[in-house]
């Protein structure tokens, strides 16, 4: 293993990091928060042990698909511990395991909160919290990758293990465009939602915080009932920006080159929308009388279908009390959730589609025993491996829920809280149904059933393998004994 | 497709269920009932129109897979109208849906019930509804492959179909023989228990009742608190039973070759004790204060354990008041299910052993990408081609799952008994939680529901594809157009 990019990479995100962190000062320095000076001495240790650990450069460059798992997965560890360190000191979340949840919930954009009272947060805090979704949302080491000089490795291999969706599809043969082009889209749309957020007469600081929790599909609110209590307006806006963050950012740089025709015929967003549409047609027609009117019903069926399929977790209106086939389907969809490739959670759409065509398939070979059919999508063959990984990933994902459920069952809450504040957690969505409702939070649970949930929440962002790979004795090989050569 | 061996099978199928009928005829005859006329009336009619369907010999004995599923499938539903009609003519269940719904949970070896009152049921239908379970338990078609001659075609594949399982192993070379030898293994134990429940001081009619519903793990129960009122002699005797007839047969095979380190460290046999043992383990402790002895509390724990692992379903206990992590790992036992080629019921350990053995294979080529690594199973390779039907095969249910609880939900029940009544037909366990808990029954399900846990308990029985072809355009190619050749 080669310890050394390890450490240089680690040393990066750490400064990184500390630079991130000079917005919530600046949000402090604006408001008048003296809580500002706690975020300007974390952001300076942070960068100065980042400088002290990225100061001597690697003597390899070269890294393997391990080394990116395990540098991916420490990074997000690192980036949690050393995040939520200005929510213990100021005193705003007192307990550390508290602290820690509410940041791992914000960098894996769940948006999952221990928090009932968000409002009584200082600016700096509330900024801090929802620009955690921000950075997570496309990131961190893509954005490493699209600022630091890093030459001769196989850098792909840090990108496989941040991304999500069954592969990896370089916009441009170089790494470090692509993760450029993608942060430049980025940041293009949260712009394009800010403005538009605006447009309504929500308040910058409002606006600002909804951009970003938005753009990364996180769903921390800054009020206590979430998107309830804003005009539809901003209701539509951000439903039609939480599908755009759930689409596969390829297809906007298709867009960008002119390539429509390819980008419209994309199979996985196409699937995306009908199941979108199907649901949200589905809802309206059962929540139509309770409602009042038609119109009612179908924004508060779109806005919280587009938040769970995107896993971004807002609400603007207590599902839960919805009738049990609403609820069903909203439990489905954030199984399901968004493309591969976008800032959304979840198993991803493409993933749905290779099982279900892989399900035809088998059928088909029960009538033709000797046929010999390949799996298409958008019209190239996946090959015999992809769908291998995708079964297996599938497969994995079962297995993590399932001693999940068992692990936070000791609490003894209900079957439909543990099973629904599992799959919040794993897909990265935030809120699930009955004690973890919109209207609820995650701060009942027990301190080891939040590590649980912490757990499935870096697994789910970083798509299981990088983060159990840690867990794997191979992983560790040779490391506390010498090597021999 | 060839018909004429279908329609062939179909009404060998229906004369011996006529022969079956008999049975409740000779039962109604002991207590003198009345209702053994209607059951003297539908056994001839079925033995008349099998005769009239398997008088001419079929054309051709060759079939394939293909062929083999369509004759399974249809089998089932063809059985199941015909073994509802006495329920139906002799009042006991007016309505035609509950009665197919009772007759499908029979055959399949659900145990799942609309009835509130069994205790009312006449002696005859008492016996022809448990007695269901022993047909459906080791499968008609196995017995029909045991007794009528077929020669020339290729008989595995009706037995594919038909046996539990991902992998049919044939005991012996001649079809035939693997066939009685797995029915004279079941007659034996279903025997033995018939008698040790007799030690028991069991009734003669409740001991045989009880010993067909165990032998098929499939759970009507003849009480309606099904087993909480017997002694715990006769519930340590059905547990036991209810996991000796989880266990693969293949396992009694080898012991009565006097193979016994062979029979003893079968891989899956191992596993499925070890969950066995854990799930006991776990619950005796969190059920020990609310029983008041130790023993109590191990007793109950093994009962429901064993019951719900080999997808049984009796209960000696209301185990939906029970603590939630109770609950859950009962949940989680039931998704898991018995050995494959055994009478019982769920996804069966041996796909999740080759699963956990996949997952750990993956994170094993996270770490050394170009290693080839083989899975084994009781130290045999398990090849590409069975990893990817088993991983197919959970994609399937999962699938099925999904839309049935998508169906089910317009009920408009809750989420845990949507989740756990799906579970308890597509895995023929019985009873779920919440309002499909074991003091309650499936009475309340709209007819439509109901018509959509019927598909799931076939589709369960029958491992799903088998009956999914049936609904596949592809197996009908050339049946309403004229052939050219």
């Amino acid at each position: 293993m080669n310890f050394s990019i390890i450490r240089y990479i680690l040393g990066w995100i750490l400064k990184i990091e500390g630079a991130f962190m000079l917005l919530p000062c600046l949000t402090a320095l604006i408001y008048k928060e003296k809580q500002g000076f706690i975020y300007l001495a974390v952001a300076a240790v942070c960068v100065l042990l980042g400088q002290l650990m990225s100061f001597r450069k690697p003597q390899s460059n070269v890294f393997y698909l391990k080394e990116g798992c395990v540098a991916t997965s420490l990074s997000w560890i690192f980036m949690s511990i050393f995040g939520c360190l200005p929510f213990v000191f100021t005193g705003e979340i007192p307990s550390f395991t508290d602290a820690l949840f509410e940041t791992i919930s914000g960098f894996t954009t769940t948006g999952a909160s221990i928090l009932s009272e968000v409002e009584y947060l200082s600016h700096c805090s509330t900024l801090w919290r929802c620009f955690t979704h921000w950075i997570g949302g496309m990131g961190v080491l893509v954005f490493l990758l699209a600022i630091i000089p890093m030459s001769g490795g196989s850098h792909i291999n840090l990108m496989r293990a941040e991304s999500p969706g069954p592969s990896v599809g370089k916009i441009v043969p170089k790494i470090k465009y692509t993760a450029r082009i993608l942060y430049l889209i980025y940041i293009a749309l949260t712009l394009l939602q800010f403005v538009l957020l605006l447009f309504g007469k929500m308040p910058v600081f409002e606006a600002l915080n909804t951009a970003f929790a938005t753009a990364g599909t996180g769903g921390f609110g800054i009020k206590n009932d979430s998107f309830t209590s804003f005009s539809p307006y901003l209701q539509w806006v951000t439903a039609i920006f939480m599908l755009l963050f759930g689409i596969n950012f390829n297809v906007y740089y298709l867009i960008l080159l002119g390539k429509f025709k390819k980008a419209l015929f994309n199979e996985e967003v196409r699937w995306f929308f009908i199941m979108v549409i199907a649901a949200i047609g589905i809802i309206t027609i059962n929540i139509y009388e309770t409602s009042g009117s038609f119109f009612k019903a179908l924004t508060d069926a779109t806005f919280q279908v587009s938040s769970l399929v995107s896993s971004t977790g807002f609400a603007s209106a207590n599902f839960d009390a919805w009738p049990a086939i609403c609820r069903t389907v909203l439990v489905l969809i954030m199984f399901v959730g968004a493309c591969a490739g976008s800032t959304g959670g979840g198993l991803k759409v493409s993933r749905f589609i290779i099982a279900a065509k892989s399900v035809l398939k088998e059928c088909y070979s029960y009538i033709h025993p000797k046929s010999i059919r390949k799996i298409h999508l958008d019209g190239k063959e996946v090959g015999d491996e992809t769908v291998r990984s995708v079964a297996v990933y599938v497969l994995t994902f079962l297995l993590i829920y399932a001693l999940s459920m068992i692990a936070i069952s000791f609490d003894g809450q209900s079957f439909t809280t543990n099973f629904t504040a599992i799959i919040a957690c794993i897909n990265n969505i935030g809120p699930g149904l009955d004690a973890v409702g919109p209207t609820c939070n995650f701060g009942f649970f027990s301190n080891f059933s939040k590590y649980v949930l912490m757990f499935d929440m870096i697994a789910g962002r970083l798509e299981l393998f990088p983060l159990l790979i840690l867990f794997h004795p191979g992983t560790w090989e040779g490391v506390f004994r010498k090597k021999v050569k």
